[in-house]
């Protein structure tokens, strides 16, 4: 799965650049479009008390990003297990160029922060 | 009520300067240690089902705030309604030149967002 | 000009709803589209040492955003004078509600931040 | 070297906790807080094109923080080689409980973004 990402101003800072942080809402988006594209509304799970954190991040930065660019997130799942999906991404630049790299470990838990079983039809829609 | 905000690179952008949303969060900081002080926790109001919302914002930018800037946040009440509290505020920098001027209307609502009269023992202490 | 934005959680804060400095957000992303579209790229202003600063800013809540809404960003330009330009902005939901109405003052200024005429090839697109 | 981290509604989202990308941020005001107290000002090394990039951030996310929360956030140096330096840091809840484990790759850089040793004024601070 593939989106585009502009940069803005509001996504830059006084080093010229995109600052750091910001890339990791740029992933909250690619996984969201991903898991909609499966059928997967992150909304509708919320609604059933069902929700994914953020158990581990990694990222490697390998070109800064700039104002105006227009950012290619590829997003894709590597691993599926019992509680726990991770993804991967890879985001580009305009010119084709790699501008990071990036793995996320997602845990799927109940209303009350504790680890639960990926349901079964979240996970059938993903495999 | 007068608080310090420092700048860091997470503030500013690629104009070299703090961004303009920036400073609404300063604002947050502000309303809440000045409610702090006069005993009000936003955060007991909010186990409560007591909650404050921005209806109005207006903010006059005057001169523009830099990295490693300490910023000073003055807040205070200019008017207390029914449901509803003015606040007011100026931040100036570390050369006592004023950065910019700002409102903000608060609304009081119940968890429903339904305007709500300001709680009496909420009143009392900001009088 | 009309422009559409998701909400992600990024967007939002723990009262639920969209934060209230994000919104500014939006309006960047309002105004840089509406001035693209009229043939100006905010980039190669930069390029040329003009820069839009932002002098003041006010903002309406009507109606809370929440996570998964697809708002509408509605930017137009209400008056051009020598070194201003005044922006108004209504930002609906997906059914059509009003979330806020805004209003931006900018003003032109060169790379020390002194105010100066809007470049005449600039005005001419605007009109 | 440690220092304090308020939460504010600005830091989280409407799952209720500290949102990922803003633990970003602390670290950044960690490492900034961390240099200055060994006389090294991140403003004066720009002033001097010296400046210092991300080029990989992992975190592990142990509990969620919350509205409210004062964090606890511990800066150190675990490695200084010719270009690079290692930060890793613990954040902990006003409970005690570690929140987050976390580690910084940053490269020294010149202003065309080329990498460059460190200069030797500024490693000897650092040991």
């Amino acid at each position: 799965m593939e989106n585009e990402k502009r940069i803005y101003y509001h996504n830059t800072d006084c080093g010229g650049v995109v600052y750091y942080a910001e890339y990791l809402k740029f992933l909250e988006e690619g996984r969201t479009l991903y898991l909609e594209e499966k059928g997967i509304s992150v909304k509708e799970l919320m609604d059933h008390d069902i929700f994914f954190v953020i158990a581990r991040q990694e990222i490697d930065y390998k070109l800064p990003a700039f104002y105006g660019d227009i950012l290619q997130i590829d997003t894709r799942i590597t691993n599926i297990s019992r509680a726990r999906i991770d993804f991967e991404y890879e985001i580009r630049n305009q010119n084709n160029k790699t501008v990071a790299f990036s793995k996320t470990v997602l845990v799927c838990i109940d209303k009350n922060f504790k680890p639960m079983p990926i349901p079964e039809k979240v996970r059938t829609k993903l495999i």
